[in-house]
């Protein structure tokens, strides 16, 4: 039983005595311990491969900043690695793919079984986190959507637009949806694998997802990510977060997931009258952190104000940065948590 | 007298005989004729800088596609290059500021004087582009707008988030409001230089308003763009183009622009019923240019259909990417016309 199980009962639509709130990239980034951690580790991989470590990155946020949830540490690129695509992580460069996907026969080369068991320093992260979290706030599995993956896979690192990966989603459908359906396949073991070992909810990231229109996303990328969300959501409660996808939102409102995360482009109130059915999750500019404590708990309240009493679990709008004071982030938090 | 001049109608809202069309980037990158230019040129920043390549450039895609307006060739960072920060631009990877911003210090030894004598190169393109077009289309000029060369002037180069000039817009508003205010004072001589030379149309690009949330644009950023506008909307014709902006559609129906132009993440019939009173310009995703002759024809149709009867100017949601077929672009081009 947990002790603060209040996520959960919100992303199942039921009424909470007060917002509960975790943070996108709560664990990193901002706090001291977690780059002792990340120093001790020596690089970014081997953080995330290293389960005692990932599960102490995961846990510290909880005990900092007292969020109601801890998500587990890792990368969403975990997946392409298990599939056979390795990559680099330069510091302050991002991801780097030295083999992309060219050709379909590339595509008929990347492993979809043995995905969990490639994975396994998740599951020894995951049972680690919950041997010491004890119950006290649950812990968040996760995942990148296909489209994303699909992007990295493609491009073999980050792009402003990723006309490449969307070139080949238009001119290469054969190949591409081969390629989306294994990237499909591979998450749905990932996700089970998850749920076997105990999280509590799993949010699927579509970090990409802004780049596409509305007509592709619709067509050639949602009924993958429905595939997953519909293989999760009878087990566990799911949040799709599909950023920059404002276009895509009345098509979230009949696909398997309980909550829906905004970025902070999206107006609550309006997100509210599209999605009437579904818990709603975010959605703060982190800009605002940079600002004075009386700005961010004004932004706060006018955000909470336009969410209004609905079923909602406050978030950032996408992850907090890392030159962000953590007092700034503890008082958006608390700010949430005390009204 | 315009031998064509139906982008200037359909700006001014009158009813026109076919829709007009032009193409963000339609000058470069796709035409084997402008690659030859340029490599005559030597590098990008040549190529801008000579008035006699620039309009030779700007003047190939009228020849070439038949577009219903030529843009001058040139480039957004102009105008921090004549206020005191010279940028290079490496092929492939985008512009570089080795000098950026970073005190108020560095904000008032920007210039915002003689910024049209120091830009005479354009004027001259303007000029020989004029003397050769010999009025069979409207000649568009352009430039960044002040949250955008904000961001270059902060960062340096290109960025995922422009979190850091987020950080400033927030935390240093004083430094911030400064800086947009030079650009602002700046931006407008250069508009009424090349106003004073004789182009038909302004079209201001906010490229990365994407970023930003919607109080902050509204409040910090709009009442810029719009001096700016309302200098030049009593004289010519003007167009505002916000990437990502779709949260400040809204705003935009009380701003001084004739035309409002559409990335391809928004549903034209939302931003009709949004904007009543302007002329709309868009909006097919360029991605969609890779697809067959088949998709790019239903794809084109769908789009006028959705943007209906009222004054519209066709173009991409946009710039066209550089290895696009532009026998595709011709086909999107010939598509409006012929409709």
């Amino acid at each position: 039983m947990l002790e603060n199980d209040l996520i959960i009962r919100a992303a199942k639509g039921e009424k909470t005595s007060r917002v509960p709130v975790w943070v996108m990239r709560q664990a990193g980034r901002v706090l001291p311990q977690y780059r002792a951690t990340r120093a001790r580790a020596g690089s970014f991989i081997n953080l995330v491969t290293n389960p005692e470590m990932a599960a102490e990155v995961t846990i510290q946020p909880v005990d900092h900043f007292g969020v109601d949830a801890a998500i587990i540490f890792s990368d969403i690129l975990v997946i392409p690695e298990a599939m056979g695509l390795p990559y680099t992580m330069d510091e302050g460069k991002g991801p780097f793919f030295p083999k992309v996907i060219e050709h379909l026969d590339d595509v008929k080369a990347l492993q979809t079984e043995g995905i969990a068991n490639h994975l396994h320093y998740v599951k020894e992260a995951l049972e680690i986190t919950l041997d010491q979290l004890q119950n006290r706030v649950p812990l968040i599995g996760f995942a990148g959507a296909p489209w994303t993956i699909f992007c990295y896979m493609i491009e073999g690192k980050g792009s402003k637009e990723f006309s490449k990966a969307r070139r080949v989603l238009v001119s290469q459908p054969e190949l591409a949806q081969a390629l989306l359906e294994k990237i499909t396949m591979a998450t749905i073991e990932y996700a089970q694998m998850q749920i076997n070992t105990g999280i509590h909810l799993f949010q699927l990231f579509d970090s990409w997802a802004g780049v596409l229109n509305a007509d592709l996303y619709a067509r050639c990328i949602m009924p993958h990510v429905e595939k997953i969300l519909s293989h999760i959501q009878p087990q566990i409660p799911t949040t799709f977060f599909a950023k920059g996808a404002h276009f895509a939102l009345p098509q979230m409102q009949t696909i398997s997931a309980n909550v829906i995360g905004l970025d902070w482009s999206i107006n609550p109130k309006m997100a509210r009258e599209i999605l009437p059915n579904k818990t709603l999750q975010g959605n703060l500019d982190p800009a605002v952190l940079y600002g004075t404590d009386a700005e961010i708990i004004k932004s706060t309240h006018e955000m909470m104000d336009k969410f209004g009493n609905a079923p909602y679990i406050g978030n950032l709008g996408h992850g907090v940065y890392p030159d962000i004071d953590p007092n700034k982030l503890k008082l958006y938090i608390e700010t949430i948590q005390n009204r």
